[in-house]
């Protein structure tokens, strides 16, 4: 089992060190702690529990160090950068891991690109060393790029000359469209093994400031200084420690964590997440949030929902269907929210906002058909209500069911779904469902804090379908066995085009075009075949491509 | 060899039946038309062979027909309106067909999408019988879709269901982006193997008018008159005939036009593209602009590229880099330019302008590296210096060659190359090129009119390598050599991302997002594999799916 879960005491690839409002991150990967068999992490190459441990240092920056402005990102390595992705890795992954590898490290470069204009928490890059591959992208996820000139520190991007794949973490988009390279350069620098360093990485906007070796480090820390002065919270703010999750496993069908539950039926590919919102009141007041700290439902509840995301993506490549379910009282999830977004002003209350933004994110971009079921007694209000417009599609229970006392299915909205919640696109779920008709997303916005039972929610069109309890179980049931008997490939080519209409950004744009090229290249043979680049590499052979294009 | 070239006479899958300004375009397939043997193209079916014949009923609609308003796709099956690709045909292609079957007939349908608001010809959709896959496409490409209501005609897009495929030439991006259907009702509409009719198709968005059996030739007869009312240029105008284009292929190696040459280096995997400007003066009037009709050198080039470039598309597909040169008096091909920038109001300069907007949007999307190279004598200028900006690099000769008599390479930018010829994202090539500095936009159009050497080109920003005749041929072998070393694959994916910064529309997000992820399928033994759902298809077999999610 792969395990998002870790903590500092257990890092094996980075160090941090903080000091004021600037923290310093050294990558330096242990070349024995691959999480698989078989390669060695050798010039700081990364595999994916490098990035979990990268993953975790970026959420805990946030939560258990919220005074810091600037995070360095640097090598702890005495010679390289980074090497990027590893690739004996690579060439011994399956499709699907390398798949979702990828889209677990996009995720992380996003996370921590955002957290400047987020959170005040600004990622720059001090390059001194080879800087290729996966090491570039990450440089490219940072606000600001610093190359040392020592003749030799250069930037590369040799996945397509030395590989046969592209530069899949965010690389070529990152290159055109937030680094703005020309695109002929572009080309040229895509193409180029060995990469550019010096002068020409600066006139062709590769990096940001060229620095002499002998200023690299005053350079540096003057650098982070200027961004850290820019984090408004720098001073006097103390975070919270996000203890491990409490999760188990109590049979080999069901995880259960203290606000999520997982059930996996295995024969019929799915997974059923129920999430159950809160007991009691929220904290009382801001010392009393900052007390509950991690175990506050509204934050405890992401990160449980975040983590069994993760687990079924790598865990459980079998389930082609989740189910979302919700129990719950629909008031007290409300006061968890309101008082949330009532005191944004406060670091901790704003960041768990904007933890939401970033799983339900994850959420969308879950190569799995999301299904959410509204049944009596469920809790789909504001955060969990936009649950519904991140699935698929949403069946709603109409009216009483016989022999069910709880109460009948409704579900609120609230201020959270119109607008604390892009999605990539930077549009709320509700305006890209009702794309190019604004009335209708007001129409919903005038029902914020009421009972939408299914008939109210059928008019909005807010939910696909609703069925009696005469029809719930037959037709829920018929549609998983039809779900499951389509090929998986074409629900997850379908799902990825029907998702995000409407505007494209950068994030869009990484993970639609760039990495539906990336997935068609890693199945293709002149990157993946017996004599394919990824299998060639390092091993003496030169690769044997056909030469014919597509 | 697949021609490209057709001409009414020699169609066997659609009629068009003229009457006043609207014409009938009835899809009658013939069954055994086939353009490869193994298939029979049963129930309106298509392959490459009928996307043919309809691109260029499209074309002469322009030219020969200008004064129809409104086209009417209708079936000229007696039960059935299209049933989209023919499967056995898909089944036995080989990947690379696929692909550029789908590009090829993607374009298609754009250029009819855009024919109502760019030339006042609009194709509205007729829809009786079963109407599914690839011949809902063609209607989504429609500006109106009309569906009777004859309790068994239908729409349909069942490719995931039945196929294991996507919609992939633009109807999942069409569902959401342009008809805006709900994503979840697209996500039911699209895994429904029996597709919507009536008043659900209405009541989804799937169609834009259901009209009664009975009323069904009335209803749409006074659509397609109204349509054609918006048409400016109704009644009076007289079309050009599209004359059999001049085509020679000397040798296996050659290819030859009027005004462009193909020379192969199929060892090296390179086609030499070179165009010839015009010799004359343009025509001296719109008389004989219309008298010239198709061998005025603007149509005619425009048309032998078009050609050019497809030709190469299909049938070498083991040429992985084309190289652009031309050749001719620049003063001549800006007169030939600005005669038709400045009779625009003429419907004939209007359409040969489009035309070339047409001709280099099928550039951007070729995916074989494109060089231009600007050598002395050379004549890139307004729409001929545009290609400098299509392709992903530039050489430009820097000063006199020695012993070359012609003059110093130089070019031209006029105001072709700042709106008239925008790429697919909507902006120009410039823009793009430049994107985020207007600036520099406004320092190349300041330009406009002079001879820009290669200082100067450097300078503006305008080429990527300027080379003297000492390095000249020694360095573009080498970036030949080398690139012809790196895999096609890999090539294909980066050129395809770094081709189009900047904003999406619908189109980047066809030949982007959509494409990728239906090649990444094309590629996938869920689709193609011996068991797989192309190979299963009216075998009797089930498909067999690996289930496992990616």
């Amino acid at each position: 089992m792969i395990d998002f879960q870790t903590e500092p005491e257990n890092y094996r690839h980075w160090r941090v060190e903080y000091d004021g409002n600037v923290a310093t991150l050294f990558m330096d990967v242990d070349e024995a702690g691959g999480l698989f068999p078989g390669y060695d992490l050798k010039l700081n190459s990364y595999d994916l529990g490098v990035d979990i441990e990268l993953a975790d240092i970026v959420q805990r920056m946030r939560f258990e160090h919220p005074a810091i402005g600037t995070v360095v990102l640097r090598s702890g390595h005495p010679k390289v950068f980074c090497a990027g992705a590893n690739i004996r890795m690579l060439g011994g992954a399956d499709h699907a891991h390398k798949v979702n590898f990828c889209k677990f490290t996009n995720e992380t470069r996003n996370t921590f690109e955002a957290a400047g204009p987020e959170s005040g928490q600004s990622y720059i890059c001090a390059i001194r060393g080879s800087c290729a591959g996966g090491g570039y992208e990450l440089a490219l996820a940072c606000e600001h790029i610093l190359l040392t000139d020592d003749g030799s520190s250069n930037v590369a991007l040799p996945e397509v000359p030395l590989l046969a794949v592209l530069p899949g973490t965010g690389g070529l988009t990152r290159v055109t469209d937030k680094r703005r390279v020309r695109r002929d350069l572009a080309d040229v620098f895509c193409s180029t093994e060995e990469g550019v360093r010096g002068k020409r990485a600066l006139d062709w906007k590769l990096v940001d400031e060229l620095v002499p070796n002998s200023k690299f480090e005053e350079t540096t820390r003057n650098r982070a200084a200027e961004f850290a002065a820019r984090n408004a919270k720098s001073g006097g703010v103390t975070g919270i420690p996000l203890d491990p999750l409490a999760r188990t496993f109590p049979d080999g069908g069901s995880i259960t964590y203290s606000t999520v539950e997982i059930a996996l039926d295995r024969d019929l590919g799915t997974a059923t997440i129920t999430i159950h919102g809160p007991d009691g009141a929220p904290p009382d007041s801001m010392t009393a949030l900052h007390t509950a700290g991690a175990s506050t439902w509204m934050l405890r509840a992401a990160r449980e929902l975040d983590d069994a995301i993760l687990h079924l993506r790598f865990n459980e490549t079998g389930i082609g269907v989740v189910l979302f379910k919700t129990t719950g009282d629909i008031g007290a999830l409300m006061a968890h929210e309101t008082f949330l977004l009532e005191n944004q002003a406060d670091w901790l209350a704003h960041e768990i906002l904007l933890y939401w933004k970033r799983v339900l994110k994850r959420i969308d971009v879950t190569s799995r058909s999301l299904v959410a079921l509204v049944e009596p007694g469920s809790c789909f209000a504001g955060v969990l209500a936009e649950l519904l417009f991140a699935c698929d599609r949403t069946y709603m229970a109409d009216g009483p069911f016989e022999g069910d006392n709880r109460p009948e299915a409704a579900f609120s909205l609230s201020a959270m779904n119109f607008g604390p919640l892009p999605m990539a696109n930077d549009l709320t779920r509700l305006e890209t469902r009702f794309l190019g008709a604004p009335e209708k997303v007001a129409r919903a916005q005038a029902q914020i804090g009421e009972a939408l039972k299914s008939h109210t929610a059928e008019r909005l069109e807010l939910i696909t379908f609703a069925l009696d309890d005469i029809d719930w179980h037959d037709e829920i049931r018929l549609f998983l066995e039809e779900r499951g008997s389509f090929s998986p490939d074409a629900l997850s080519g379908m799902e990825a085009n029907l998702r995000f209409a409407g505007p494209e950004t950068m994030e869009t744009r990484i993970f639609g075009r760039l990495t539906a090229w990336q997935n068609w290249i890693f199945q293709r043979p002149n990157a993946v075949g017996e004599t394919g680049a990824l299998q060639s590499y390092g091993s003496g052979n030169r690769a044997q491509f056909d030469r014919r294009r597509v």
